[in-house]
């Protein structure tokens, strides 16, 4: 392309400083360098995590950024070393790397990564080094994916190739949300073909937890949430029954237990707070009950009475579903070609990219499940 | 026997009330009900968890109470109902029950048992009917067995037969320690062959855990104690590694995770104390790790950073080392027969029960591995 090789000036929205509106900005994106790829964000959705890094853990060492990290593109040039791809690829950013050569990538029990961006300092939630620039500062690449610009660079082990008859304005959700959850019950908790599941919040990630509890054959998946409108939509994915914590005057483990004799089998914690993770250990049947925490926060402890995995509990924790980066995403398009794979039901709102405060602010309320910004046209 | 279906006046250590000595007394073991039998202790060891009880945790609705659950003795008669024992046949009390009806102890996956003691009122540590009285009071059966008497009833479905040829002041090991610590590796970790292990508290719970680790095939298995004393006794039963964390100024995670490139793949905690269950936690590799929580607490919470959990660690605990109460312990004995097991290295102190005192003042001093008492001759 007539860009390779130049830097690209587009449009991005720059989180300049934390608990403040993005910015749409003109910004500077050098060529990939070795081993990187450049690639033209067509559609990107906006996830809780970027929020938590904006609104709730706010480190100032990881500002000025540029949030997004659930997006499909195109590629624009590649940078030496790279024989995967080439320009006009259909791709998806991977903010979990798969670099196919560390001891983890190299085992199949696990999706970790040596040379994930989050070895470094994980509080900054970008790595040290980025293309990004604006008005002669460094801007960060938040997870190393950066998806709110029109254009971005990223490491070719952070990246997977897709089907070319995707739509990259739906798939873009299997750049985190919903392989998160779908993930978390298939591959993490492994629930399995007639047991009885409990999935705690029904954003995007919880919703996907739910369809991955149905596809693995689970007979009873109790949705909870203190929205009571969400159950419309979580039966859409598989719930077969919802339970409100706030019209119960006891403790939501009490309830789930007397509603499944003592306990579910599998729990997945999809809403990142730690009182909630430990209602939702707490939930599980002893004996062989699993726990799975799929909600993000590192800024508090989460607490247990030893007991409680003393009896035969086991607690887990999953990140990006258990999918290996590159591995797993192009399987989910496929799933979702092949009409196995809700994604078009997650999406609520679709908006332009000028307008990602917007988005933000429903995110932060809970009036949206997914909203898709279009970044680029094709 | 003569003695059957008469009220039999022995000898027993009483626990009146939380922190005193316990006092030996005369008391009454009323003859065995329906589905009871009752048998001579002929010897037992004292476990951390009767002073737990006694010292620790100290609830009051606890008392008096008759300590001992890790003991091996003969039947002496039989309730009606009973046709799986007979008087003379050597048995160990399993304060685990298994009643073989339950939907746990119909599940190869735990080994929970809904008829257990503790699903009253836990914190007794002891079901609410006895069948023992000293001095015109009940005196409640510690775990359903309180085997710190010459004579006790236990129900049916909580006592394992066991070979004839075994020698019951050694096998009285099996009734809880060695198959807590062996089962908690083999078992509940599932530790592989080649993989690197860290066993917290160096008991006989931890000792027996690194008996575990190694016959699991673990090629590297780090004690940890603070007495550096114990890793003469470690190696004897496998240790290859030993850290003091009073050796080290940084938290004793970050010094095995430099000795193992990242983390041990499993940990066992068999201190009790929710900081070492932390450490043990923190210690595991990320991606695959799995901490196991040994040691008995139920006093305070444990809390953990969930990114911890997140990063792909596994959180589980186990109680009686997994074995299914009846079940596991005949082929434990079989294990020792056989020289595939020691026992014989955990025995540092033999004594009469008129000394319990005294083994009971030992273990709280760290001054022994395991005292055994002998109540009855044979």
């Amino acid at each position: 392309m007539a860009t390779a090789g130049k830097v690209i000036k587009c449009k991005a929205a720059v989180a300049w400083e934390p608990n403040k509106p993005l910015v749409i900005e003109e910004i500077e994106v050098a060529p990939p360098q070795a081993n990187e790829i450049r690639m033209k964000i067509v559609a990107t959705a906006v996830c809780h995590t970027d929020l938590y890094h904006l609104l709730e853990n706010m480190y100032e060492a990881g500002f000025p950024t540029v949030l997004g990290h659930e997006a499909a593109g195109i590629v624009e040039s590649i940078g030496p070393g790279v024989t995967e791809f080439q320009p006009g690829d259909k791709v998806i950013p991977v903010f979990f790397s798969q670099c196919g050569e560390c001891r983890f990538c190299k085992s199949p029990r696990t999706n970790q990564c040596e040379k994930a961006w989050s070895t470094s300092d994980p509080r900054m939630m970008a790595p040290t080094e980025s293309r990004f620039t604006c008005k002669g500062k460094k801007v960060l690449q938040f997870t190393g994916t950066s998806t709110f610009s029109q254009y971005t660079v990223v490491k070719k082990f952070a990246v997977a190739k897709i089907d070319p008859a995707a739509p990259l304005d739906k798939v873009c959700l299997l750049g985190c949300g919903v392989c998160t959850g779908y993930g978390a019950a298939v591959n993490t908790a492994k629930v399995e073909p007639g047991s009885t599941c409990a999935v705690f919040g029904m954003g995007a990630v919880g919703l996907a937890a739910v369809m991955g509890c149905k596809a693995a054959g689970a007979k009873k998946i109790i949705a909870v949430d203190i929205n009571p409108e969400k159950f419309e939509k979580a039966k859409v994915f598989g719930a077969t029954d919802f339970v409100n914590p706030k019209d119960h005057n006891k403790p939501i483990s009490e309830v789930l237990s007397e509603m499944t004799n003592g306990g579910v089998d599998f729990s997945l914690e999809c809403v990142g707070n730690v009182e909630v993770m430990r209602s939702a250990l707490e939930s599980c049947v002893p004996g062989w009950g699993v726990a799975v925490i799929v909600g993000w926060t590192d800024m508090h402890d989460v607490s247990v009475r030893p007991v409680q995995l003393i009896c035969g509990r086991t607690w887990k924790g999953s990140i990006f579903g258990g999918f290996k980066g590159k591995n797993g995403v192009p399987p989910m398009v496929k799933a979702y070609l092949d009409k196995k794979l809700k994604l078009d039901e997650f999406i609520t709102h679709t908006m332009p990219l000028d307008q990602i405060n917007d988005a933000i602010e429903m995110m932060k309320h809970g009036k949206c499940i997914r909203a898709v910004l279009n970044v680029s046209p094709q």
